[in-house]
């Protein structure tokens, strides 16, 4: 990342670049410094009569409610910039009119006020930094001071030193970690980058501190609650903490912008030993599942301890723990769900789908995937570095990706110049319209190697873009955030847009085809029968013997194949105007013995008539079984209250090596449990005490994971009060 | 960099991503290939009386001219996309009109025919790939084939076959390394990206393989000649080896922008392992220092052999072989100096200077430094990726920075968005106009640690960019395609510009100041008396008595203070509307034992009357004395050449541990020699021989570097004819 101070530059900077927040090797003002321009006295020290400090409230209790900080279980004051806050200085007399007083806010390991790192704020007429000061009340030795940090000031953690002016010198408080001070971004600040003027808005993007993250296809759209957790013990701090390890300039910190892209890169371990490590497969012996995690913070808590990455995770788990990243430092963040999502196509609208002559898909020579579904985040924040109009919403996202800029990070790119196809701006806008708006090209693949393609799908790629609705537990549809509607003149003049900055498209002349094919499935429970129906329409003249191959496969969510089980061939005769249904039936026992840890099948139809060649994909998410989770005891703050998750094994085979967790923040830790066998039909039952720690509408969450069973969750919503 | 292809990421992706171009673990076509859906024969291999190949040859001396690819020193064909080159295949007979053949083109690990990395290319009516074929000439059994890449066509080395159609499947050749073919960039041909009208321009630009890089300060440029030698042996390898280091997926690599960038990454050795170490000290005992370099090819090959990065480089380092990189892939480049270049003030426009109350440097609380000068790369190329307007010249820079997107990489920026200040399109557009017209601000430091801006100098920055004029040896100033004339209403409607994309400016109300300083001194040889003449001009009523500080360093180009020798105050009396000038004189020997290995004296001067204070900053390059370099023998290809490099110790002190490098391209390669002591008055003289290799106007260089004194240097300048 950055330079280490090493010898190699001593005569490259003047001072090393500051980029540590937690450093306890800081060398601050010094404790009484002289006026080098003034008569030297003969001993050091304060005169004998000078106002001396003795004692630096920070006012925790009534600062932190005014600036939505209250929730934070943390020591130190949590204030958000732009914003006044107080703080209570006691002196050993009552200050006169000629005494002279300063507070100073250091931050990072060489504070500097051209940098920002150094923020002086007097209370007089003198002259002091920009952050703004003014005495609020005087009660005899006791002053109560307001500070007002400016909009843009970097975001951290401060020291905090008051210093007085004496007859040769300054004089100033010893440090104290008690007066230490969080600065947040401040979305109820109109000059902060990241103001959101709706009260509800703000309440759901940086308050709420747990959610819902939707996974599954569109047609079946499956709901893991997910724990943010961003105000529990030690999670600010983890936060911060990401920064200081990508070595990320303390004098950077108050760009939003800089900070998520940052973020971006350190959620996921690849290039910078960050947060966690991506793992698509079935194996995770070597950590923990993505599928077993109940939220953030033991992610988060583990990795600021350990100062290693953290193993595994998918994409959702990605979008989690960066979403309580964001929504610690106070960035307004949700995390969204694009399903059928185009991936990895480096900088050109085409995923190719390349099939034989005939007709069946060539695995061999088709290298790109669509994936079910893939979440990313939104944060909102203003966007100076653009011309007008690309404010707004913007896309993060933390999974690694192949992305253009060749490292693992992507965003921030602005919804509105993607929804418009304007994608000459940074970051990565050409990437994540990709992923929306990608078509599909169907390759015939000739015997000689030759690609002819035979259809082109617009509309498959980029179904919908969900993510939780304000306040409820249900998904809204935010795809118009996204884009024109399919076929608009607007959704036309978007993707001429984007061609035109070089987002090549497959423009091949395609015949009219009057054969055309379509897959229907009822979703069903993980292990019962499937009944696919296969429908061809033909609209041409006289009739067509079609000949049909159908082929099933246990996919990953990323559209790659893990496991085909289902290679069939028949024929079909398809009278013309006239739509003909197969019914096909998939016995359980017939994928279950592929599943592993999937869940989702996909099935692939194609028919071949004499003259036409059609192709259609569907994939099915089989539904797992539910955790039962009660609660009881007195739902009031700090008053004892339990949790029981329950659960009984439908199958008729064993789990093995199942691993149970639970979680809420504000009102429970992360709890783990591990049960070596779960026998077909067999119960468990596990309860856990605990006090709540916060008031209001709060979600607790159980997960149940095992190597052949995995995404089965348990929810409880309670109502807290004082 | 990118996944590697693991387990971890089995459900990720179809095919790991190829991103390798050497690797001998390449799994071609099958020798022979039977059509699947065809009647599957007893035996395999061709029928009976199936056409056969029995040669291919490439055609390297007729394509190499016109493709001018010539001067590389390499075994196989080199040719340059969107332009036809010609290869000859023979048969075992004379091809019928029912023969049907193709010709195969492989590039990469996992070519694949929908990513542009196996391309088909077909010679009659049976359609193939984008690559278009013609048979030119057929004589008897032997063919000449024509083949046209495309011009945005992948850029490395490919594997050549030829497959030929038998009865019931594909007959190819064996991999023979000799038909293999490297495709570049090419400049000469419209459809391309890196397009360039010019013929003078491109023969500079993309055939010069020496050139000039500038040093020193505006008023005492110096010349360092530079072997880029991008066509020597092994040299293009080493260049696409660095692709491979980077894992930059081979689909990308017929992207200018994309490969520029990685390239800008992979230049330096952060994050990446890239080629050369940055070095910025006087210890350079663990490797070469900086200074001893001839130019870039002992680097380049030495990193494509060791897999490690080279110790060490400054920034005309990473820009001179950054440049051979280009040259030898095909983008036009050149090297440009910016004298008085801002550095790292992450995304503002201020370089904050801070003295103390008494007008001298506050050195403890200054963070930003005013390199001397800064060396980057422009290439020419469109930007299809932006709006229209933007392409022709690119800044790219790989000398590690720390860049906003907080990686070491930079560009490419559009010259014309820089110029315009339209800082909203990618990449790094806002840092490099930084570089050229940050503002330097002057701030007196309170003695309670506030700080107040009392001049701001808006012309300091960006003197002017120089770089090697065509064809001849001279610099020509560029800067007028960085910015309009200073105080022109464009420059200001530039600086509103890029303001309002959020570049901060300092706009403190400054006094106007009748009294004001100015420093001239001439240029003298290391070791000299520099006489330093101090102006001061009062336009004021009256007369002010000024007190003087005057302060002496020795500094790094980069600015910052290796060691300061000289600390001196006095007192001056302006008398109104006049000024008065003092000469002070610096002798040798003041300064000489705090030179190191640095050929830099920083002058600054404060001055403050009761109510003013003016600060001027002067920086004087000693010249250093220059090796004897003399050619001897018939100046004729393959003919016996001899050159001679001497140097005489014109100083009283002994060098040690002296190093001796001399090198041309196309003429002699690197050579290298070491004398364990020159005494002083000693003298020393080397005589190599060699024999050209290229003709025309050829450049060698000689170097000669140790601990005490770098920057010597010798050239030579000869026509070698047929």
């Amino acid at each position: 990342m950055s330079d280490k101070p090493t010898q190699k530059n001593r005569g490259r900077y003047n001072n090393p670049v500051a980029n540590q927040n937690f450093d306890d090797n800081v060398e601050d003002l010094p404790e009484y410094e002289t006026f080098e321009d003034d008569f030297k006295p003969r001993g050091f020290g304060p005169a004998d009569g000078s106002l001396t400090v003795h004692k630096v409230d920070m006012l925790q209790e009534s600062n932190m409610p005014v600036h939505f900080t209250y929730a934070f279980d943390i020591g130190s004051l949590v204030v958000r910039r732009g914003q006044q806050f107080m703080m209570q200085v006691t002196f050993d007399r009552e200050p006169a009119p000629s005494d002279d007083f300063q507070v100073e806010f250091l931050i990072g390991t060489d504070p500097s006020a051209s940098k920002g790192s150094l923020m002086v704020v007097t209370f007089g007429q003198r002259k002091g930094g920009p952050w703004a000061g003014e005495v609020l009340e005087r009660r005899g030795e006791t002053l109560v001071l307001g500070v007002t940090p400016t909009a843009n000031a970097i975001v951290g953690k401060f020291r905090t030193y008051v210093a007085v002016v004496v007859p040769h010198g300054i004089q100033r408080t010893k440090r104290n970690t008690k007066t230490d001070m969080y600065l947040l971004f401040n979305p109820w600040c109109q000059e902060d980058a990241v103001f959101l003027g709706n009260e509800a808005e703000r309440h759901e993007y940086v308050l709420n501190d747990s959610g819902n993250i939707y996974q599954g296809s569109l047609d079946s759209v499956v709901n893991r609650d997910w724990m943010y957790g961003q105000f529990e013990l030690g999670v600010l701090d983890a936060c911060i903490h990401i920064l200081d390890a990508s070595r990320m300039p303390i004098t950077d910190r108050g760009n939003v912008i800089t900070v998520v892209r940052k973020g971006s890169a350190m959620i996921n371990s690849q290039d910078d030993s960050g947060v966690l490590v991506g793992n698509w497969s079935d194996d995770y012996s070597l950590g923990q599942s993505p599928t077993s995690w109940t939220g953030s913070t033991k992610i988060l808590l583990q990795y600021a301890n350990t100062g290693v990455s953290v193993s595994f995770a998918q994409c959702w788990v990605f979008a989690g723990v960066f979403n309580t990243f964001l929504r610690a430092l106070g960035i307004p963040s949700r995390v969204v769900t694009n399903f059928n999502s185009a991936h990895d196509n480096t900088g050109n609208l085409k995923t190719d789908l390349i099939f034989k002559e005939d007709g069946s898909p060539d695995i061999r020579n088709t290298r790109d995937s669509i994936w079910n579904y893939h979440c990313w985040n939104e944060i909102w924040c203003t966007r100076k570095d653009l011309p007008a109009g690309f404010g707004g919403w913007q896309v993060v996202d933390a999974t690694p990706q192949e992305t253009s800029d060749g490292h693992y990070r992507c965003g921030p790119a602005s919804l509105k110049a993607i929804k418009e196809g304007v994608l000459c701006h940074p970051y990565d806008a050409g990437f994540v319209f990709a992923e929306v708006n990608s078509d599909v090209v169907f390759h015939k693949r000739d015997r000689y190697g030759t690609l002819t393609p035979y259809r082109v799908e617009t509309a498959l790629i980029g179904l919908a873009v969900y993510t939780k609705g304000l306040g409820g537990e249900h998904p809204v549809d935010v795809t118009f955030n996204y884009k024109y509607p399919e076929g608009s003149p607007q959704d036309e003049a978007t993707m001429k847009q984007a061609e035109e900055y070089g987002c090549a498209r497959d423009h091949s002349e395609i015949p009219d085809n009057p054969l055309t094919v379509s897959l229907h499935a009822e979703r069903v429970l993980l292990g019962d029968d499937v009944s696919l129906q296969v429908s061809f329409t033909y609209s041409g003249p006289g009739e067509r013997e079609v000949k049909v191959h159908l082929e099933g496969s246990v996919v990953f969510y990323t559209g790659v194949t893990a496991s085909r089980f289902k290679n069939h061939q028949f024929t079909v005769t398809a009278p013309g105007g006239q739509t003909v249904t197969e019914v096909i039936r998939i016995p359980g026992q017939e994928y279950f013995p592929h599943l592993g840890s999937q869940v989702s099948l996909k099935f692939i139809v194609s028919g071949k008539s004499e003259d036409h060649t059609v192709t259609a994909i569907k994939v099915i998410n089989l539904l797992t079984p539910r955790l039962t989770v009660q609660l009881s005891g007195r739902s009031r703050v700090r008053h004892m209250m339990y949790m029981t998750v329950s659960f009984t094994n439908p199958f008729n085979f064993s789990l093995g090596n199942v691993y149970m967790a639970m979680e809420g923040p504000g009102m429970m830790s992360y709890r783990m449990r591990y049960y070596s066998i779960i026998e077909p039909q067999g119960s468990i039952s596990w309860t856990e005490a605990f006090r709540p720690r916060l008031m209001g509408n709060r979600t607790l969450v159980a997960v149940m994971d095992c190597n052949n069973l995995r995404q089965v969750m348990g929810v409880a919503h309670v109502s807290i009060t004082a």
